[in-house]
């Protein structure tokens, strides 16, 4: 069982985060590089200023980087980490022409048929991808995983949906690797914080809802609970730190929670890790260089989970937001096509 | 009209940012640095790891560390930057000896017959002042300015209270030199963020009802609102930001909170600064670094205001946590209370 | 005595420490701000992504940009921040326009006919303006100042030149603002260190020839000293920490060395600062946080003078890299100018 | 063939890191763990201040730490992470008492009959155990390895030895670890570099002399070069950086340089790399996070070989100062004592 995967947006962050995951992985195989027209015939390794370990994979490294156009693209299935607008172009292209779109791009995170998926959270919106090829009459399709925030977010709410939750109210502290390279200037988050991150919040509190709903055969239902967010950017590498507050309709306990959040059951994939959600007990944990690659990346790790008033609690949550919350997400989102048979 | 002063826990941040802000005060004479015993005898600027600028004001260089002992320290005013345990047993001693106690500690907050005093937010707490000698019989008194994530929230709050606020919940990412030195190892927190500071939360969920009560001749009644904090320490030298979501009892919009920030008057005071509340309308300030030194440290900035709901909203707040956090509030508060002919 | 300047390439790093010293000095009054094409027409205070300090001076918001064409700036003085190879082309236009370019950037440092200045170090290299107006037929003029790294070792050069200085290593240690803005991405920097800046090395070992030498009246002959250097950016904001080692011809003493350096006489223009050269006795200074601001950042600070073997030394020597290494170095030398009255 | 391990100094920054690397170690199993009289009789996952990595090992979570007597250590071979002031009273007594003392301490360092060593530079000087339990009368021994500044550096001069090196020049810039924990607080090194590490420089330029020289029986004759440092400390976690000058009594070539150091042969040993130097061609590299981690940290990184005058190089080298240039080392020597019968 090998796929031949691409990767659409080769050289950015989210991009090399993506080879380093496909290179060792044993259901995919990687063939083909899009990248930006000017780097098209150039090889991966001597143009991609490589940044997320010491080396380039050596898989990689000689791979002549092809146009992002299907006719150049030759693999089953192909991983987006485009930006927002080219994706909005290119994606469709390459569904209409049949090939599956695993994207972590948010152009059509929302779009009424296409999956916004998470495998533990909402494996059942897969089935939207009938009513997109229907819709569009494509060959192909496009599935998408949320933001990097939303995710690590999401992924602690999904148990707690049960215990009756309304609101949600979150401060993000996210990690430089977010804003991709060369991103975030040195001088301008040295001895800083940035309490700003353009559309992050819409997209932290509009993800959720569609999410958190119930997928009724031909479209989502909305989650009725209701999310606000104050996104921030601070100096750490990678590692998304969040401070959530949850309000119930009833008294919930800490120990409620706990249970609830040591109950999301890991799916049986490659890449998902041994527990989706570690609860640590440690009054000053998770904290981002500690435990962001806990699960090799894959898990969240939740702490200093505390009342907050009558029906209220609050914790801290923390995930790798270029694993987890992005070349890791689509990559699960493809595992669990094919152990599903979609592909 | 100048006053001497002395220091209690000069060679601490605290005690340093006190030393700097009093070296050039109009009003205020530096004469006595009180420290623990293994500095007695030993000149100030010999014996202190100075970090908070380029050089030990000259008039502190030579100054002779005292014991922290009512009987050989020589001041009108001591200024305390005690540690709160010691704070405890040894400014009760200054009160008691006659001594202006204008305390940062956190001992006696609190207390009931203790003032606990912003200038701009709540001046008439002072009248505890004769409550408290009258108690406890002393000469001297005590009074105290909050915590410094408090002093940043609650200025912020103060002008809200008209509109009707009844919740607060406040994510801070809050400086190093919170914690003061050594303070947080560079181990701990170089790429890195630690969502918890150890009695913070207790502190920022507290003092605000206190600060925001009424003075009814006696003893303060406190406010009828309810604050919430997730407190995290961030890789940043100066300058605490605090991410605010407020609840009121009725609609309140952006311009009517705009307005209520900016109409804070400041006080007539050598430390208060020309604004007390700075709004700032580009889309990601105040940032520490650029926002921490506004009116010497004395303005808190406020940007980022948004609708949250139909009865909220949500903003971004920074203050120098040293400055008008800490010394420059103990300052501020004694420069109160000589314009109010209580010293 | 008011001098109209204006600043070509406004909106870079170097171009906003130009606007931020301009703003208040007792001699010049800024008039004028160029910038690129797209720039063109719009106000400064709108388009810059400042970052020098909390707000852009009242002077500079205002200023509608114009392009960087002598016909369109209206100033006796123009200050260069601009990049290499547009300087190459833009500097000699404005000189030969009439204009007096004092030049931070390095495309003619090396001329032959242009003096490369420091005005404690060479003043007298000034003569060579007369054989570069002869040559060239200019009515205008350029006079450089060298590269931030070299300037601040130089400084501490010159002392040591009549000690009979013989060669020189250096191993600098590079702030994040000497690679302008955006510059390093904070990816590439955090928890890191980079030895590598493009073309300063040969930069640090070529001008220190030149602005040691001697100006025969037509040219300057090259020091007889022997410079090599070993460059390397860490994660600090503003501030060039260089490791020194000089041998010399004879056996030096730490305290002829350190006489020598207290020696190095200020001049008597605005920007210049009260000791050009301080010399620390601690042993862990100078340091990048604590001594970049000293005379305004118009002083080095040299530190931990060693013996080194039999006629060696080594030392510390710090400066500001956008004051002394650049912006300042400029304005100085127009001063210079000035007084001299060759403007 | 499994040895029982004992580690002295267990809850320090190197303690943490030997623990870590002998968790897994296939000859070494973890026995005993030694700590100051106040962590006696307690667990040491309970006590631990672990900052190394997301958890502490299993193996050492629930060892009852023991106090530094030879009567409560039961282990074949000992491991010293102490401070040097209590390994000089503390590593006699465990040698006096049989055990093998392999220590990263520097108090023995220099003794005349103490072996200094790495092993692929001079297993040799092994023989002077054999001195040195004759002279003292000991059952077991003490084996040192040297600082972490002069492993990396020797590492790289080792091979540079043949063309006929006389003298090295070194920058150094030294990681956060290297002082332990706490260590450096982060408000000393935020934005900030400092040039001293007291006791560096002098262990720098005087442990390579007896590293490089020869053993002839009785005692180290030490090579004739000469060694000059300076130490200065980064804001990096881990991975010193060191530049290099070097200057041989002939013209040495870039290319035979890096033949030099390729030549290096690794030792057949479970701790060494595959490579021990790593010689890399891109011009910004070695760079702290991104190499620092080569051959899991025992590989050391050199690059930017570069002319420096007739007869001198200069180079950049870097290694993992806690694994290579710490507990790795002692582990390293171990194995090598091991596998030569020693033990």
């Amino acid at each position: 069982m090998r796929y031949s995967v691409g990767v659409l947006g080769a050289t950015g962050m989210v991009g090399q985060k993506f080879i380093q995951m496909l290179a060792e992985h044993p259901w995919f195989k990687l063939t083909s590089l899009a990248a930006s027209e000017r780097r098209v015939g150039k090889k991966y390794g001597e143009e991609v200023d490589w940044i997320v370990s010491r080396e380039v994979p050596d898989i990689a490294k000689d791979i002549e980087m092809v146009p992002m156009d299907p006719k150049h693209v030759d693999a089953d299935i192909v991983f987006s980490a485009l930006p927002s607008d080219i994706a909005r172009e290119v994606e469709p292209k390459f569904a209409e022409a049949g090939f599956v779109v695993a994207s972590n791009a948010s152009a059509y995170r929302m779009a009424e048929d296409v999956p916004l998926v998470i495998p533990e959270v909402n494996p059942e919106h897969l089935g939207l991808i009938e009513v997109q090829k229907k819709n569009r009459g494509w060959d192909g399709f496009i599935v998408t995983n949320p933001n990097c925030t939303t995710i690590v977010l999401v992924l602690s709410l999904k148990p707690l949906m049960d215990l009756g939750l309304r609101t949600v109210r979150v401060a993000s502290m996210q990690a430089l690797s977010g804003a991709g390279y060369p991103g975030v200037p040195s001088l301008a988050i040295t001895d800083n914080v940035i309490p700003f991150i353009k559309g992050e919040e819409d997209k932290v509190e509009e993800e959720p809802l569609k999410l958190l709903g119930k997928f009724n055969g031909r479209k989502i239902e909305f989650a009725d609970i209701k999310v606000s967010a104050s996104c921030h950017r601070v100096p750490v590498i990678d590692g998304h730190t969040e401070a959530v507050w949850v309000e119930f309709d009833r008294e919930v306990s800490v120990e409620e929670a706990k249970a609830a959040f040591e109950s999301l059951k890991p799916l049986d994939l490659p890449t998902s890790p041994e527990k989706v959600i570690i609860v640590r007990e440690e009054p000053d944990r998770p904290q981002p260089r500690l435990d962001r690659d806990a699960g090799n990346g894959m898990s969240i790790t939740v702490g200093r989970i505390r009342k907050d008033g009558e029906r209220g609690l609050k914790y801290i949550v923390l995930g790798h937001n270029t694993v987890r919350g992005a070349a890791g997400a689509s990559i699960l989102n493809a595992e669990l096509m094919i152990k599903e048979k979609i592909i």
